[in-house]
């Protein structure tokens, strides 16, 4: 069986199928430079990445034998594509296998927090609502006909928040680098649909160019009414403006199945009764990992059997092919 | 200002529109006749009440110049309609009003209770995720694409549940007395739904034929990987089946609005961790109150005017006309 390195943190039941026709070295979670010998380490042809997972040339340099990246999930931001390149090291990634769960959970965060469902379950086991206690939580808040949702970015998951999102009777638009052939509106800049729109669902896909373009400005065009839904890269949100902005109201809400530092949050942030948090469970469902294994297989069979992956970072990414 | 009754509680922010035009007697939850003298009593035409609270002849009688019994909301299960029609007094509901805000918490439930989205709030914010703590509660769960939705009920809100599960790339069914001209598959039963669903939605108008109709046999019908969400009346499932359902694995989890006896629970139902409770919501939003109070104000103008209501209780519920 063919060496595979898993350089990520991942449930042993996730990769238990792949384990079947490779033999992984799992380091679980520790620098795996520090669990396995370098002579061990020096045939290593493959590894499984969480693409948000930092990799760049100091890890690749490591595995002398490296030349392929084979990321579990949509993302590959985590690795360092030029560095990959500059080494002949192909990366691939799971396309779109769990664009269905991830956008299922964007509505799953929206619908929670701006119903306040957490506060709601609480209020009833408590005991609060069968003592007629008064909570402020529990004021009506306004509902989905008419609401205005912004997507941001218009991949696979971006459509299917924008579907989902649409028959609740709201009005959705969008904005993405490009204006794609979709039914809902566009809008010229981010700044132009974070002032527009109740709800910003950020679904882009994170990179230099989107870090912390989440931020107190924008936050600011999101407005008092406004909630904040990223289901993408904690790193397209800037964690301490976005803190802040609950503090002061300046938002309503947020849900978050993404952060800064995984799987470590401010405790500011976990304070916030206004908030949902989902420890990046997005992708999370039987489903979507039997896709994403399938792709995983299908990258990794390809490479050991020296043809090009079936599932390769996209060009434009930095790759050379 | 003419007098006008409140018969159940309302938090008084709720009918603040309404009192500026009428006399409101609000009795807080209380009995009205422990708090208001038979005199004051004794020329109260007309009163609000919630549905589901049960209004019968007793009640009736107690208002000897009782003429019209005004619903907020779309129930009206709670009123005896041939005591109410033996008496002359005519009732009238708040059709549809919430219909769109209780679609919308049925979907809530079912999104939050399927993705385990409580446990998953509660892993972030107690640090375990953080800790790497492994929890049974986050395994990968079934996803929506595929997934069978079962309404049992077409009404307002049972269409819209309809067309907002399907967006989430599931398979939608119902079952209702009658067939309706949808592009939803019709089940001849509700036997037949839960059967075939792997959700079952509550959205049937309550009713003495109702009663318990989600019974411990339904819920065997409804099986292992299914879930169960009522945001119709409590009266429509058998409590103590449920939580015998959920104690033994019978079923999944579930997703409850509505409860036998409002506002108290068992302990043995706030105890799951796989269910999610709210506190009787569906209709609680800032446009659906406006809505329900602009039916109730058109429903007392028109009576006070000697006019037929607007928003009458349907014919054939038992109401003569």
């Amino acid at each position: 069986m063919s060496k595979v390195l898993i350089y990520s943190r991942f449930p042993k039941a996730m990769l238990a199928r792949i384990g079947e026709r490779y033999e992984l070295l799992d380091s679980k979670g520790q620098r795996f430079t520090e669990v396995f010998p370098a002579a061990q380490l020096s045939d290593v042809q493959a590894l499984i990445s969480a693409g948000g997972t930092a990799l760049g040339a100091d890890a690749m340099d490591a595995l002398p034998a490296l030349k392929a990246i084979v990321c579990y999930g949509t993302g590959y931001d985590g690795v360092d594509l030029r560095a990959a390149a500059e080494r002949g090291i192909v990366v691939g990634n799971s396309p779109a296998a769990n664009a269905a769960a991830v956008a299922d959970l964007a509505m799953t965060l929206m619908l929670a927090v701006t119903r306040n469902l957490l506060p709601a379950d609480r209020y009833v086991r408590s005991g609060d609502w069968a003592a007629a206690k008064p909570s402020p939580l529990m004021r009506p808040q306004p509902g989905n006909p008419g609401r205005r949702i912004g997507v941001y970015g218009m991949g696979e998951i971006g459509r299917k928040i924008a579907a989902r999102a649409a028959a609740f009777e709201t009005e959705v638009a969008y904005y993405s680098r490009s204006r794609h052939d979709v039914p809902y509106r566009y809008l010229p800049s981010l700044e132009a649909l974070a002032e527009w729109c109740d709800v910003l669902m950020v679904a882009v896909r994170a990179g230099a160019d989107t870090h912390h373009i989440v931020d107190a400005a924008m936050l600011r065009r999101l407005g008092p009414e406004g909630y904040l839904i990223n289901i993408s890269r904690g790193s397209a949100v800037d964690e301490q403006a976005l803190i802040a902005a609950l503090t002061d109201k300046t938002i309503a809400g947020a849900g978050l199945d993404v952060f800064e530092t995984e799987p470590r949050q401010p405790d500011a942030l976990t304070a916030f009764p206004n908030v949902v948090l989902t420890p990046h469970v997005g992708g999370h469902t039987t489903e979507s990992h039997v896709a994403m294994q399938d792709c995983v297989m299908a990258n990794l069979d390809a490479f050991f059997a020296g043809k090009a992956l079936p599932y390769p970072v996209p060009l434009g990414s930095g790759q050379r092919v």
